[in-house]
């Protein structure tokens, strides 16, 4: 025992004693460092790189020798002249432990490396994607073991990577012999490794070792948009993002709408499942193509959808998602051929995983959310909305989590807006009203100027000012509301009422006006009633759901506010709050997530664990039905008001002091919005 | 204890005790007692029929009174009146026991019933497809407790069946909201159970309780004929036989020669593919057609060929066959999706189960004569021969078994034989020769008469008479041997030497002519030199095969042969032991198994535990390689001789004297038959 030398890695600190002449990785593997080899230690992939350390360490209590490795030997003299080794460097399958040494494990050399993600808000993904390549030797043919290339290969992945009970497609088995040949019975195995009882599949074999790039698909299928993302599966970057309108737009805005195009139209399900199909084909395609990837080079797509989109996806009708009690045809996740999707672009064997729906309302694409924000794994009561034409509303910790989705429509996102447009350059995002003079100043996409800015005009000459996007007509509403613009049951006042003439007469009602360029042959850009009333019931839906989760939950307060969805990225809290969106907490206790559904996504791709946990968490997190429950119309009724008729809001309060204003005359305004007013 | 009644099933005499008022059904299933429900104790599908015994049971120690079960009941009753129920039945799940009874399930009552097979020789099957129907009542859905309809469907299988782990294709999924909603929530399932790790599968769905039959097919695709038999799944009864010819006869009549074609054609393996697909999709639509059930109703086939045809059919390039050391792309038995074979006549969700194939010329056709012949099961020392282009040879008994190939050509099927022709109306089929007026007589295919018959010449005028098939040239040459006209070396003697003018002179050699049709235009059917020596190079392989492993094994004789394949039931055995194709054994011990690789198939489609059987029998079969066993060449030289040149044939000699004679005159007969003649 004393003859064996002592072995310490870092950064993990695990250690061990081990015979002089145990090369470096065979030390780490016995006793689980994580150091990664594709090759199975042969010296040809190069990914055991260590970096030993030499001299004292007293904190490990050991003395490295600078012989505590045997010397740099021939085939690390070769990889070094042609591929180049960084200084003090080692490959880990040729350096033989010949003394006690400290090794450390640089962070590309893990297996489980971490995928570092900017926001500190957000977690790092451990890379074990389910999808990926090993090196093996196959055993070749002996006329008197009469066993098929297939099982020898098979018989490789097991003896060298203990991977057992594999199967392959017939393009595969196709393949197998020419390529096992070309490579003198070495080979890189594309390998998918199922979850539970599912197979693992060899979805592709090349000659030798082969270090091209395997890529996967991080896809989010929303009503409006779909975005992709493209990544590396060795190391988790992403090599492309792109995104694009989803076609089937043109069959219906909204997911109802689009579930009763699918009921009038006998194979009108069929027809949106093709174009989003194509659609996703064609994103493949473009995001590939973006990175410079051979769309063959993509191997697995993770997607999450709402439970409609997820149906039309599958190619299921969606029928009955329309009417209670919503029953999906599938809840738990699917793992499943690309081309039986017919998605052509991708390897003919790609495989697709589709995250596991929470219920009718609530699909895979809040499961994404729930895996990315961790609202199971919160000390806080937290409250995870992620906004869209529908909100997904998570709420809970540790303890229990509750999902519900709230209809909002698509007015967060511009849609049944009088001016209202998408995120796009030319539109107004940021809003701002002097309380005094009534007078607003804003920002467009695309410039970097306020309105008032000297040089605007100019700047701004090139994208126009062209609408009022989803983050500006709420910046747009709440600061009327500040401004005294509007009263606390959003009826816009007229100019008498409110001292300007931006307040104009617009119809029996009035419109506040943000900008007029028709003098230029511009647009005039104004928020009218309609908007208003707009904002309010997409808001109400919001409030409602949110508030329906903490009666269940028995909370009148939550701690920590997350908003997901790309639109969620520029919601100002501030403004939100005013509005009545969202529960009042502090400023400082709301936070974006970015678009956690697509982020969601890329964890299922990058980690099969993920997937086990996503799977396990579905189906602990407690679905409440809104379209069912009495008390959610009370909610949203009470959350018609701005900011609220009925609930307090301190932290709000403290911030900002919301004008006493009423421009209700019992005539002018009732005829939209003559909801009767509750004291605020 | 002494309160429950005592429960005596037959015929398995199982027996047990039970509360009064326990349904039968529920009693069968405590005991492990094979008694089938498809309903699941519903009282629909009528599969638990039994018949109680009443009176004295001596045997049992039991005295059953009128009154052991529960009245006839208004389920019975109206089953009986919708469908009538066989005097002294009852419904198992339906009659409950109220006191001490006997119970007899009979055999249609069994889940595993037997589907007893015509010969004695042959062994029964014992019914358990991988593919069975199975009703389920499925949960409604809840709003509340927000599962899918799958998972829901999958919870029934689980707890009305105990089959876990099911998943379902898309266009299952597509179908299931509206077949489960227009059966109110009960479905007829068709799950394809798999083996080993491999998932359940449910391959369609049908509103409530389904009766129509599912059925399997069982194909035996060989170098020549495809041969497919239709069976209904949950009897077991074969409803329609059908064969054809192998379209890939157009790229080469034997198996080298299509190897050949795929190596010299780039391409040609894909044209081969496509063409014998098509065959079997053709194949599969007129034996439906046959039996008159929707090919839509075929959710499963098996599979045997050889490994060419195993390779081709799979669609990968045999070139890897045609050449040392034979490799196989994969030997392990395969479970396929038929669409990914391009099979569209049936199920478009059918599956596809491939025989694992011994080595790369013992194939998953020869696993099938040994999972239907059973050589590792039998006491004495056995010999099996599937007798076809190649001859598949199996020699074993339950110690050990080993395998090879023999490549005889296909002078055994009557082709390379001057007047030969396959198995048709019109063909010469039976031959005999008056050993001393050397005049034959003969039979035709399609003619019940002998050619000396009177009425022959007006009973043969409908099929003519047209060649010689493959075991009427084997009973000719037989024929010639014992009559004088051959001598051991093959030789054919000269009118002369046999004094008979029918061995008239045939180029520099001699031919015997069977038939001479020329004067009324037709054909002069002759037994030429080239035959005899066709047949001897075909037979010499045959023996040699069978004596390799007879060396391998260490024994001198064997105790029982057994003929296999579609010829092998026409070879009558004393002409084959003349002929030397068969070591000497006593005629009695002899057998015919019909098609024998076909048997195997359909045992495979009928019951899964074979699969798992053969799976394992064949890795325990020793392959034995002809191709470059030095001994095969010196055997095959030694069996050229008619018997043979150096073995004794007692058995043989004991019914047969064979002539004397010798026609080498050291010239005429050399060019062609001019092997040196050894001591027999």
């Amino acid at each position: 025992m004393s003859e064996d030398a002592l072995v310490i890695f870092t950064p993990s600190g695990k250690r061990g004693r081990f015979a002089t002449g145990t090369p470096v990785l065979q030390a780490a593997r016995s006793l689980g460092v994580d150091l990664d080899s594709v090759c199975g230690g042969r010296g040809i992939c190069s990914k055991c790189q260590i970096t030993p350390g030499y001299g004292e360490f007293p904190k490990h209590g050991v003395t490295v020798a600078e012989d505590a490795l045997s010397e740099w030997n021939a085939v690390e003299d070769r990889y070094n002249r042609i591929r180049g080794l960084k200084e003090g460097r080692r490959l880990g399958c040729q350096a033989k432990i010949m003394g006690d040494v400290v090794i450390d494990v640089p962070p590309e050399s893990q297996v489980h490396k971490q995928v570092i993600r900017k926001s500190a808000t957000e977690r790092d993904i451990a890379m074990d994607p389910a999808t990926r390549s090993f090196y093996v030797e196959v055993q070749e043919p002996d006329m008197h073991i009469p066993t098929g290339d297939f099982e020898r290969l098979a018989r490789a992945l097991k003896d060298q990577w203990q991977i057992d009970g594999v199967t392959a497609d017939l393009s595969v088995l196709r393949k197998l012999q020419p390529v096992l040949r070309k490579g003198e019975w070495k080979a890189t195995v594309v390998l998918h490794r199922g979850n539970h009882d599912e197979a693992h599949r060899i979805l592709d074999i090349f000659p030798g070792f082969a270090e091209e790039p395997l890529c996967g698909l991080a896809v989010d299928l929303g009503s409006t948009t779909i975005a992709a993302h493209l990544c590396d599966l060795s190391t988790g970057k992403v090599l492309a993002s792109s995104g694009l309108m989803n076609p089937q737009i043109r069959f219906g805005e909204d997911l109802m709408s689009r579930v009763s195009y699918a009921m009038m139209n006998p194979g009108g399900d069929v027809e949106m499942t093709r174009a989003v199909r194509e659609a996703i084909d064609n994103l493949i395609r473009a995001v590939a193509s973006e990175a410079g990837i051979d769309p063959e080079r993509v191997y697995e797509m993770v997607i999450v959808f709402n439970p409609v989109m997820h149906h039309l996806f599958l190619g299921v009708d969606p029928v009955e998602l329309g009417q209670a009690p919503f029953a999906l045809a599938t809840s738990d996740s699917l793992s499943l051929d690309a081309r039986d999707l017919d998605l052509t672009a991708m390897n003919r064997n790609a495989r697709v995983y589709v995250l596991p729906c929470i219920a009718g309302h609530v699909g895979a694409d809040a499961a994404a959310v729930a895996l990315s924000e961790e609202p199971d794994k919160s000390k806080d009561m937290v409250l995870v909305v992620d906004v869209g034409t529908n909100a997904e509303i998570l709420l809970g910790n540790e303890h229990r989590v509750l999902a519900c989705s709230s209809p909002t429509g698509p007015a967060f996102e511009g849609a049944q807006i009088s001016s209202g447009q998408r995120a796009a350059p030319g539109a107004i995002e940021r809003v701002e009203i002097d309380p005094v003079t009534k007078e607003p100043r804003f920002r467009v996409i695309g410039v970097d100027l306020w309105s008032d800015d000297p040089g605007f005009a100019g700047a701004s000459r090139a994208t126009g000012i062209t609408g009022i996007c989803g983050s500006g007509i709420i910046e747009a509403v709440a600061e009327m509301r500040m401004a005294g613009l509007v009263d606390p049951s959003g009826l816009i006042g007229g100019p008498e009422q409110t001292g300007t003439p931006r307040c104009e007469p617009h119809g029996r009602t009035h419109a506040y006006v943000l900008y007029d360029g028709t003098a230029e042959g511009g647009p005039k850009i104004a928020v009218t009633q309609g908007d208003i009333r707009a904002i309010q019931l997409a808001k109400s839906a919001l409030y409602a759901g949110a508030r329906l989760l903490m009666d269940e939950m028995g909370v009148d307060h939550v701690d920590r506010v997350v908003l997901a969805g790309a639109f969620g990225a520029h919601i100002s809290p501030k403004h939100a709050m005013v509005l009545g969106m969202i529960p009042d907490v502090p400023l400082d206790r709301v936070f974006s997530a970015g678009n956690a559904a697509g982020t969601g996504a890329r964890i299922a791709l990058l980690n099969r664990a993920a997937r086990d946990q996503i799977e396990e968490t579905v189906h602990r997190i407690h679905k409440v039905e809104t379209a069912i429950e009495p008390r959610f119309q009370e909610h949203f009724v009470n959350a018609n008001a701005i900011p609220h008729a009925v609930d307090p809001f301190p932290e709000l309060a403290k911030i900002v002091q919301l004008p006493e204003v009423s421009f209700n005359t019992g005539g002018s305004g009732g005829a939209e919005g003559g909801r009767r007013r509750r004291r605020g």
